[in-house]
């Protein structure tokens, strides 16, 4: 799929296998939100035109063209969704549990995804076991600390009414932490690194996986994905 | 300075010159908080101990230890402070610019500070020619997409009272972008990217270093930092 000429609505550029683009998708469905894809092939470069760059200067997938303009980072997308669209809630609504949220966030999006996406990976080098190597080093250690938070939150009480699997859940069990967390098990497995190893990390993406809206967000589900 | 003995307060673990801990550092001034400082000699890997990785599990400064318990990750923190220490705000009011704001931070957070921190600097190798270059490319594709964001601000309106060089602050100029971006530039000329070359985040850099609080958080003053 090429891209297409701007709708009035609200667009995504993704691309399939993106893990951004995936949280991304993931959030605007639970939010009930309308909106068109365009794909963008990031392995040809397409996310690096001008006209891409207007959307987000720094050239990676997603952007989204909501309320008139077109925001960038998948945090800053996923915060704006919330605030702007509420119910159900993707953040806690207990401050503390959101700050534990944004941390499990950011185990994942600081502390992994940046060390595997493509352009980091064009500079570790073309050899593809020292690339496999490289990202599941810190996949690893990205899953063994969401691990460990998990068993700090599990500690510090959780929600006594959250879902099994869910740590960060209060009435409505999805939040942020798991829409970051799904895609970047998927990404664990595509280099050699199985999330079960991480019995709390694990039980939480399981848990995700089943809730109403995951499948439809999920990367061989969209139209730019090769046929299986 | 070592470890010691955790207060009943606040108590920030951090190291003179990481940038996650700068930002903490001057979130907490800014707040009025008052904090003691526990410093982790990370070029020594004191932030690997099991001590520091029940503060924090993914073994990096900084933590907070605030309100009874223990935070990490500096946006989950700076979020957590903005939340719970009203006014001065870090983040705009308004939805756009807070989604804005956070797009900000994030370019500095995912987009360039976790491509240069010591374990992964380790595993580019030893070669500190190559070590140089490797950051200044990531450094430099960051400041560039922060001015493009800028520009693109600037095109949106901005905010018509905001004082010169700041593009998110209302009343209170300087915001989390800025919190992100000043320890960001320190670092773009240690390995010699001059922000001076992006008009608008330079600006930005020298308004934000004359408010008040931003001295006492510069790495230079802290009490591990070394004597000149």
């Amino acid at each position: 799929m090429s891209e297409t000429a701007k709708t009035e609505g609200v667009v995504l550029y993704h691309y399939w296998r993106s893990s951004a683009s995936w949280r991304v998708r993931w959030a605007l469905a639970i939010k009930g939100v309308a909106f068109e894809k365009v794909a963008l092939n990031i392995t040809e470069g397409q996310q690096m035109s001008d006209e891409h760059r207007a959307r987000n200067p720094i050239g990676h997938v997603p952007a989204l063209h909501v309320d008139g303009r077109t925001l960038a980072e998948s945090v800053a997308i996923v915060e704006y969704l919330d605030e702007t669209r509420p119910e159900p809630w993707l953040y806690p609504r207990d401050a503390w549990m959101r700050a534990r949220c944004r941390q499990a966030v950011e185990i994942v999006n600081s502390g992994v995804q940046p060390l595997q996406n493509l352009v980091v990976l064009a500079k570790v080098g073309d050899d593809p076991e020292k690339r496999k190597e490289w990202v599941a080093f810190f996949v690893t250690r990205a899953l063994k600390a969401l691990e460990g938070l998990y068993e700090t939150i599990a500690r510090e009480g959780g929600f006594e009414g959250a879902a099994p699997g869910f740590v960060f859940g209060e009435k409505q069990a999805l939040t942020a932490a798991e829409i970051f967390l799904v895609p970047q098990c998927y990404a664990a497995r595509r280099f050699g690194v199985d999330p079960a190893a991480f019995p709390r990390v694990y039980a939480a993406e399981q848990a995700a996986l089943k809730t109403e809206h995951a499948e439809g967000a999920r990367p061989e589900n969209q139209p730019d994905a090769p046929k299986a």
